[in-house]
């Protein structure tokens, strides 16, 4: 079993080597996709993918395509989430709409997506029909997720269960794809293939929330993006959707007093909504769903018989990855 | 072999059940899917890939889901080049981002392109391997065929050849995938698989200059779209850039007017492009070049070992479509 290091290296080598396998014209439907896949990123979910391979006695090399798809399909959902939320900047470099336009998005993304497919249809061919099920399943999930995502901008009534639903869908699933498309790679058996499901799926769901617990607490000399975004913005995170359905009387009136105020100062606006989350307990309660998640995808780790190299390498994972800073 | 109507009704009653497949919600995720497939069309894609299925021996019944997803496909193309192209009406109806909004055209028409990879995986896995590759393939050069439109709009110097790549890629290769996939999943040699791909190419290029010619010299009782929206619009096709490459003198300097006028009067900029193209001969050179082509596609049947019946009906099918009035 190798180290999340060498699997990166192995999926970054081949992330480099897209651009071989297709043409540099038209120039504004292909370089989009070699400058998104350039920004760099943590390769989570291929270096995942290759992990379970392995995990299961399968060979990296043969999840390696997959991964890489599965790698463009994530990129692909952030240039068309950057393109519906106008959103300006992605891993600290223009988006592709704001540095090209918002056609080159819609149509190099869905190049992307077509990339992305044919990548993961370079699965053997003896796994082609359940690898290509679960992708799709999948992505059909993620626009779902983005979908309801949207939805929640114009509600003021979205219950936590909600959100959590939205986040399972929207970022969540795709994890647990990438573990048990390694797992079908690898051969391993249905059971054993729907566990490593259950383990990326609460990674997931404790990453995400870990995000949002970042935006409000986290030390911005590590954070990678700005403290306070997220309430700048009023997204409808957990802990805000948590404080809109906790709060009572001088909270709630503050509370609503900063979500409807425009050119709010972050200076201001930032520590009065933290502090509103923290006197009602939410940086807790966050810590504890947090908690909860990653032990889940612990104990389905644990109750897994694969060789115990590859349940330490996740464990070390799924540790380091709830208890990040950035 | 069955009639092109009966082929139709197995196709849209298919098309009829795809909403049976999917959720309901999140709606505007899901229903500018359901609506868009409601519009209609000549279904002329799954048709010519159940015709070439039974062409070659095979069951109809076997190739009818990756159909349905074919026209997913080519609907879901429709969807985002018409929010890329800013078009208001398809059909007769509301363009989807005009109905609703930009980011549900954006998030559906990603969605129907997977709904259109889970309905073409669902092809037997014997053939998922060279269906997948091929239809990944079309679509990648589909979206190389509408960059190069758009970026056509901007230059004055595109030639013919360029127009006829451009518009093999953006439309005539689905033609040809749809024939080739067919006769794949009718189990025909990849030679004869190559013969459909080939006749359906031609076919798609000498259909799409026939698009060029009606919308000048159509009869608009029987012509779908008003006569002259591509005069109107300067559309770059095989007409304007013909024109642009051979206008001498006056005529130059008249297609140059009215080119660049602004808010033009439809009566007067209709009949006077119009005009150019018939003293240029334009007319007469776009038949020849349909004839070329559908000649191409007559060859290239009558050259396949198929039963006669079977070449019949896409004898008449190509006449049929050469010859049509709308």
């Amino acid at each position: 079993m190798r180290k999340f290091d060498q699997y990166l290296a192995i999926v970054n080598d081949a992330i480099g080597k897209i651009k071989e396998h297709y043409p540099m014209q038209p120039e504004r439907l292909y370089h989009p996709v070699y400058y998104t896949m350039s920004l760099g990123g943590k390769r989570l979910r291929p270096v995942l993918m290759l992990m379970a391979c392995e995990a299961v006695g399968g060979k990296a090399g043969d999840a390696l395509m997959p991964a890489v798809g599965l790698e463009l399909f994530h990129n692909f959902t952030l240039l068309h989430d950057d393109l519906m939320d106008r959103a300006d900047v992605r891993r600290g470099r223009a988006t592709v709409w704001r540095r090209w336009n918002e056609n080159v998005a819609i149509l190099s993304g869905d190049a992307m997506l077509t990339m992305a497919t044919q990548y993961i249809a370079r699965a053997s061919e003896k796994v082609l029909a359940p690898v290509m099920e679960l992708y799709n399943k999948t992505a059909m999930e993620i626009y779902e997720g983005q979908q309801w995502d949207m939805d929640f901008e114009d509600r003021n009534d979205v219950k936590v269960e909600e959100y959590l639903e939205m986040i399972r869908l929207k970022t969540s699933v795709l994890l647990g794809c990438a573990c048990k498309m390694g797992a079908i790679v690898g051969g391993a058996s249905q059971a054993v293939a729907a566990d490593f499901y259950r383990m990326g799926v609460n990674v997931g769901l404790a990453f995400q929330l870990q995000d949002d617990v970042l935006d409000v607490w986290g030390d911005p000399a590590t954070f990678g993006k700005e403290i306070g975004g997220d309430i700048m913005n009023n997204k409808k995170t957990f802990l805000l959707i948590s404080a809109m359905n906790l709060a009572t009387g001088n909270d709630a009136e503050q509370l609503r007093y900063w979500l409807e105020k425009e050119d709010a100062d972050p200076a201001l606006k930032i520590p009065a909504v933290r502090g509103i989350y923290e006197k009602l307990g939410l940086r807790e309660m966050s810590e504890q769903y947090i908690a909860t998640y990653s032990n889940h995808a612990l104990e389905t780790l644990n109750a897994m018989r694969i060789d115990s190299d590859a349940a330490q390498a996740f464990n070390d994972l799924i540790v380091k990855l709830i208890k990040r800073d950035r």
